[in-house]
């Protein structure tokens, strides 16, 4: 296949998508992140909505963009409300991105992953390598919510894009994406991510953002999200005394993404298709 | 009618008044912005509780100075709640202010809405023109919980302000807040107030704090309150960098309210008694 | 007894001991702070997991090295969920820690401290006076979550102590620890942690850090975490231009404690054995 005209990326494209049309994001999310998601989602220039009742979530989602689905700090009533609103974003063609936050740790959130999965048509899954592992039913050690071990990320994402046919990010040091459409890796990003809670729920809201600009692209949008966050924490981290400012500094940095230079501040390593 | 002899407001006094008593401002508010509702009201100096179970809302409710409800991130049982904090709030005398979170955009919410307006003597209503609009059964377009078009906001607060018969800010670029003592716009705060969730909500609190200063003049509370916090959003853009800092600022600007210059930085046009 | 060859308290040891182990801290907390409380968590070198349903609290209390419960905006199933987690942390030997936020203010809030009391075996309680006066039913005045007067907070810690068999933290201006093993005051800290909410929280959060590495002594726990907590409240208020920007430098400065010249930071005065 010859090389496309244009390059398979363009983050600086996307990010000048949202930020004209301001797409709805539906997000059911978890307790600990919601103002934070809300407001990365208002900082790269998208509408974030919060609703999670069983009487709204389809409505709302209804009119979303796309609809973001975060199980941390998961309750039985909560999975209904994702289950019902998943369906209806399916029904009316926006991508639907799911955080497995935990998936591994409890039983109860590897079973409520499993659930969304089988009932609900999901474009992205974005999680770390234990959260990804334990969807698939490989060996990962989990503490909390964070991943000790997994095998090989790249692997990993390639094997559980496969088994659950959709697309799969599996982040950390270098993220690794999959997807049917190929794969792709970015190196972007700064280890003091690690040192705030909910910077991966933040960068799972904004693979929202990008696929509600890019509903038949999955892969795309995951992997421009990821990329663009990882800039924007590199530029967070310039200044930053510590994981407080370094916070502060990631919403201003967001919406600072300058779509004349992002393109060219992005490490995306674009891979094969996944083999079937 | 002769002019008072004292101006019709002064948020300085009021501000003095809030920093002296430190009032109980009882919130049943959204997950998304509690710590924000809970910090502003203790940067202007009140007292914030957050209580919402059904076993403890009436006791709670009795000791506050102030109600605020806000239906963002609502679920059925929290409605009952709010109902029966607001009775009590009626019974001790607290004002109750309303913040429609989203009325309009879906069903539950703006049956929520008038389920607390017809069971609860509520004094100010404080939201978006498309969420007030919606309250009134008058046309309006809302995506998400962001206002995207409806009438003209001095006449959409006026029509309220009469047919829910209590006080109702309609927030914007000018705020207008009309209600049976009168009608006011206020022209301070930034755009970039609405970069950052929460602000309407940390608005709203504010009404309470200011209610509960001025429990016979609501109308004054609002006016009053949401100068303030336009002049403190004015200072918060000095310097800001982004949506990040701008809200870090905020706080600080609110605490910083100086009673010897506030009310020379305010801008209140007052206007006549709303029809009736 | 001889004096030990070392110091009774080194907060540097155990904030070494914290940043090499990353001790998982299960943390079943109020809505208005799950944000505050993770981010203090992670910066204090720990790893925070928030999880509430009763499906998961006991697998996830199994692996944690504590178990952090707090009341503030509370319904009753919460209640059950800290009793399950409570005892599944007690049979794995990870100490628990009680914030009693609001004892006292609603019946609703101090039966349900009183139930977890009874019901798990809590290592440390850290709460404000009026707080902790509730759980032992002495007299005191509340506003809210707030303490407006209690006794003298030396004498009610020591008096708790005994009446609840636990280490009993009464925060204030100096913090007063009292357990079996002896008591202890510090007088680290600044007055603008008042102004924002969940400092308190975010000290509980600390003490579960720090038991998590003083399984079999929570009065160093507490007492140390409290002294961490002050000097790092010490240093945000340097250059803070008000409650939003100390709140920021909070989180800066927990993460750049230095083990160096922590010790001698801390003004911590070692009192006697709680007499029986």
């Amino acid at each position: 296949m010859p090389a496309p005209a244009t390059p398979r990326f363009s983050p600086a494209a996307s990010l000048t998508a949202i930020r004209a049309g301001h797409p709805l994001v539906h997000q059911i999310t978890n307790y600990v992140v919601m103002n934070e998601t809300a407001n990365i989602t208002l900082a790269i220039g998208a509408s974030p909505v919060m609703a999670h009742a069983l009487a709204e979530v389809e409505e709302m989602a209804g009119y979303a963009g796309a609809l973001v689905l975060n199980i941390g700090t998961l309750s039985p009533e909560w999975v209904d409300a994702m289950v019902l609103a998943g369906r209806a974003a399916n029904r009316h063609g926006a991508p639907v991105v799911l955080d497995p936050v935990g998936a591994g740790a409890t039983r109860m959130r590897t079973e409520a992953c499993r659930r969304i999965l089988a009932e609900v048509a999901v474009a992205i899954v974005r999680g770390n390598p234990a959260e990804v592992a334990a969807l698939i039913g490989e060996a990962a050690e989990i503490r909390g919510v964070d991943s000790v071990s997994a095998g090989d990320p790249g692997t990993l994402a390639a094997a559980a894009a496969r088994a659950l046919g959709c697309t799969v990010a599996v982040t950390g040091a270098v993220d690794h994406i999959a997807g049917p459409g190929g794969s792709a890796a970015v190196s972007n990003g700064v280890a003091m991510l690690g040192q705030v809670t909910g910077t991966g729920c933040m960068s799972t809201a904004l693979c929202g953002c990008f696929a509600a600009v890019n509903r038949d692209d999955p892969l795309r949008a995951a992997t421009e999200a990821l990329a663009a966050f990882g800039v924007a924490a590199e530029h967070a981290a310039v200044g930053a005394r510590g994981p407080g400012s370094f916070h502060v500094n990631l919403y201003d940095c967001v919406a600072g993404l300058d779509p004349e230079t992002l393109d060219s501040e992005v490490r995306i390593e674009v891979g094969g298709a996944t083999p079937a």
